[in-house]
């Protein structure tokens, strides 16, 4: 496949360089010796090991998805190649530093070079992606030893790892998770219980896998507060570090998805026998806030994926409606002239540009929470860094669920475009729609994160996240005034969307009881995200102000379209919340 | 899998009963010899078949879908022996008289069958389905002879049947079908061309399979204009009317799709040797017109697969979460107290809720518009009669597209209802999300239904069909203004969304060209058929307005969801179109 099928690098430049700066995040020490030279030399390898790795193997493990014989997990070898391939670029310690292998790259950029993995393959990208988040708790959290024995092996791609959260009783509620991690003399534990959903949780792609299990110590708190991390690898190491004997970690079977196939998802048993060998990460207790550090990294990971899935599917879209001729334009209905490219159709045309507003903007939004994630890390000023700390926080379900919405609603599109070939499995567009379709239930389902949004992220510290992000849109739409013209008038749109959007969380919170506040907090989170959305293509069409291209033409013009087409969706959703409506939480369940 | 899960027989008697007044059918000569007992008989049937017949292989035929090995297709043989017990139950001739071997069941009762049958297999459904529509196209148009030939064999299970109109280069262009027919001097005609996504293509599961096959006889007219309608057998037929030998009709090839797999779907050519023999229906070139007699049920047929599709989505997400543990209500999070049913979760209200107004909405929908075909066919005054033809022809576009689109919706939400789970293959509803892709493709796509509604169904005859529209909703208003209360409030709210929608279709014909009038047609299309619904729940609300059973609560409590979450979407939609807003269609194809 070719580059041009997977993204736009076009669109990555503008993204970088002409909004973001990434430029000038090579002013700051940590990254200094980077220079637009070495990002754009990432970005081209990226590109194209996406494309002659990643992509030619895509359909493929779809077809022949992984398969457990009751022994082991067969997977096709183009998997573990592009692994391999991958690991030898160095991006599995894409923004870690050299001495533990890492490239030390800005999160900005690094995460351009993910999304061209993810277009290309996003059932073979969750295994570095996880590894990769799991080196970064390691790292956060871990101990100097623990870094050397386990993130090392990972950055070098020996080893891979996952996230051992849920288990067959407790999905959305961690509460209720029940493995337990009995200690032994040796200051080790043995671990008891079942783990469902773990991606990449079998295979031999690796020569180990580092599972991060969170479990119960006997004697601890009930709930959440009980929870602890532990590394619990598949086979236990010999002294110098190699792998040696298994560990009591089995596989109890792998789930059959509608999409996402390439990626296996495993049942796994802890403790079957004698117990699984785990060594605690951090302090008792604190697992669950260790494990968030994993959690905000992976959802914002797969608002990337659903990102990079629509951007693919809107590619292929695009490539597809440019070549296909079918019918003639309304005013000339002679059968003997020749037909047009559908392209040429209004409503094929409303088709490409929705979905080029929705990738596009979820591409901008997530560069955008990397971008954060940079100065977090390096700005200046420590005032800097917790500001961008508080705003990405409050901006992270939307980052997550925007592009798990809205880009599956671009695969949507993607299929409609090509007609009836785009439902069948000779074209493509049909599987990103189908690996997409998980993003809204992984990492915290869309409910879930509207109830993260409304009742946690909107009020926390008073109110500051939120308060900040509107004045960050704030700050974007008086920059749209003093340009005039449309974008003033956009930015006048989006201020009273922001309005609203403050208005209707102060009068949720005022009074009434949480389960009122929060009945319709699905409803908010996609509010609030189309004005985030809406911020973000303000932001867009300042950048591409100046710009004579048609690149810079179609920017302006995807932006128009959001602000014509999709904030205006918000009206009804606000509407809504401000009427407290409770037509839903009523809803007697027998009724149904 | 239990009828249960399938539709709700509670429902269809509502709707029958409590609001379409079936019974009243039976006073009308044609179906004097029914009675509420044959209603119910045919209904137990169904359900009972549907059942026990074509739900277990559901999943089977989606598994091990139709392969072709070059020579013949294969199909697993549940299909078969389903099919079989189909033909026995009369069905195939639902609708039709007892001299075809008809049941002579008014359409309303036959819809809510065939509905059952819908949800347990929409796969499967498809070869009766088209049979029907075949058969029932000759029974207009066909001679006597064509009748007895091909007619009376269709009906009795013994044949099967098929439409044949897109060809690769001509899919919704139908003005640019190739394929030619020339005559012989027998009066027969000899078939040469390729057509494209036939269902029910080729497969051995009937003695023979009649194609109906749009063509051009040399000399006629260009376009749609030279279209001729002909019967095209796999088989050619024995004297004794037997199938004999085979006919120069082969199969090049299956498709593979997404979805609705069960349904063998053919690249079919015709006359790769000395042509395929071909009789004509009706007279020359006015072929198209013929075919919209089958369309146009097709179109309707669509729409109740849709909606069964996302009916038993609904009632398997419905029964997941009653059943589920997981989490515990927002007012105690003490984690020793039991999980609850996720039903008792806001948002799993809301997403059941909204499942339940889209596919009962959408139910209600289809059996008024089958209804209507009752009436047009049966009504007393001819007065009458073209009133129901009108408005069919009107909502027809609706029918067809709005559950394509909205139990689609649906769907979705059941996958999410039912979280991980849901997005495996071991539970139900990943299958009927990707069933029901197809419906917004197949028979028209979206975007040609918003042509179809705006531009032609809106303002042919002056607009009468839109007045009528209106004028019905109209009548229902003021019912609802006389019962007072909500139905008179959400009667207000439906009188200003529908002569919103007469104003923007003024405002949208009232000067300028059509590419501008006909620009965002399919946001017209969702507009409407969001007023249209509402109607159509409104209805309801008032059919359910004295019950005081936990069902007759549940169908107001959705009529309120309508209402207050779902009619308010069309405020920006209207709005953009009285904007006539050209956002999309001045998009230039080379700034994508």
């Amino acid at each position: 496949m070719t580059e041009s099928l997977l993204l736009s690098r076009r669109d990555l430049d503008f993204l970088l360089y002409e909004w973001l700066d990434a430029e000038a995040l090579t002013k700051r020490p940590r990254y200094a010796e980077h220079g637009r030279e070495t990002f754009d030399a990432m970005l081209d390898l990226s590109a194209e090991m996406a494309a002659r790795h990643f992509a030619p193997h895509n359909k493929k493990n779809d077809a022949q998805e992984p398969r457990f014989d009751g022994e082991r997990v067969h997977i096709i070898p183009e998997v573990g190649e592009a692994l391999r391939v991958f690991a030898g670029s160095g991006l599995l310690g894409a923004t870690m530093d050299e001495e533990v292998g890492g490239l030390r790259l800005p999160s900005l950029v690094a995460g351009a070079c993910m999304a061209w993995f993810q277009a290309a393959n996003v059932g073979t990208c969750a295994y570095p992606f996880l590894t990769t988040g799991n080196a970064n708790l390691l790292l956060a959290h871990g101990s100097r030893e623990q870094i050397d024995t386990w993130v090392r092996p990972m950055v070098a791609g020996r080893f891979f790892g996952t996230m051992c959260l849920s288990e067959p009783q407790a999905g959305s509620s961690l509460a209720d998770v029940r493995t337990r991690a009995e200690p032994r003399p040796d200051g080790r534990y043995r671990l008891f219980g079942s783990k469902m959903w773990i991606s990449g949780g079998d295979h031999e792609l690796a020569e180990n896998i580092v599972h991060l299990v969170l479990a119960r110590i006997p004697g601890g708190p009930p709930g959440v507060k009980g929870l602890s991390l532990f590394i619990v690898p598949k086979y236990l190491l010999n002294e110098d570090g190699s792998p040696g004997a298994r560990n009591d970690v089995s596989l109890a079977g792998l789930n059959h998805k509608m999409g996402y196939r390439g990626t296996t998802n495993a049942l796994l048993n802890f403790g079957e026998r004698e117990g699984a060998w785990g060594e605690l990460v951090g302090e008792p207790h604190r697992g669950l806030a260790y494990m968030f550090h994993m959690m905000n990294e992976a959802r914002t990971g797969v608002g990337l994926g659903a990102t990079a899935l629509g951007y693919t599917g809107y590619l292929h879209a695009l490539d597809y409606a440019r070549g296909r001729p079918q019918g003639r334009p309304l005013t000339d209905r002679d059968p003997a002239s020749p037909q047009v490219p559908i392209v040429e159709h209004a409503d094929v045309r409303r088709m490409l540009l929705a979905q080029k507003a929705y990738v596009e903007g979820a591409l901008g939004l997530c560069l955008y929470a990397a971008r954060l994630l940079d100065e977090e890390r390096t700005a200046p000023a420590e005032e800097e860094r917790a500001r961008a700390r508080l705003l990405l926080d409050v901006l992270t379900p939307v980052v997550k669920s925007w592009p798990s919405q809205w880009c599956l609603a671009a695969n949507d599109l993607a299929i409609q475009v090509h007609g009836g070939y785009g439902y069948t499995r000779e074209y493509d567009v049909e599987q990103f729609y189908r690996d997409n379709r998980l993003n809204p239930i992984h990492e915290g389902t869309h409910g879930i994160h509207g109830l993260d949004l409304l009742g946690r992220k909107a009020v926390m510290n008073g109110g500051a996240g939120l308060r900040l992000l509107l004045e960050t849109i704030a700050a974007t739409a008086r920059r749209a005034d003093a340009a005039g013209g449309e974008a003033a008038e956009f930015g006048a749109s989006l201020t009273a969307a922001a309005q609203r959007l403050g208005a209707v969380t102060a009068h949720l919170w005022a009074g009434g009881s949480p389960e009122e506040a929060l009945a319709n907090a699905s409803v908010y989170l996609e509010a609030a995200g189309h004005v985030v959305l809406a911020w973000i293509w303000l932001e867009q069409l300042l950048a591409a102000q100046g710009g004579t291209s048609a690149f810079h033409a179609g920017k302006r013009q995807a932006a128009r379209y959001f602000f014509r087409v999709e904030l205006p969706r918000t009206g009804p959703q606000f509407d809504l919340l401000m009427a407290r409506d409770l037509t839903a939480a009523q809803m007697d369940p027998d009724w149904f």
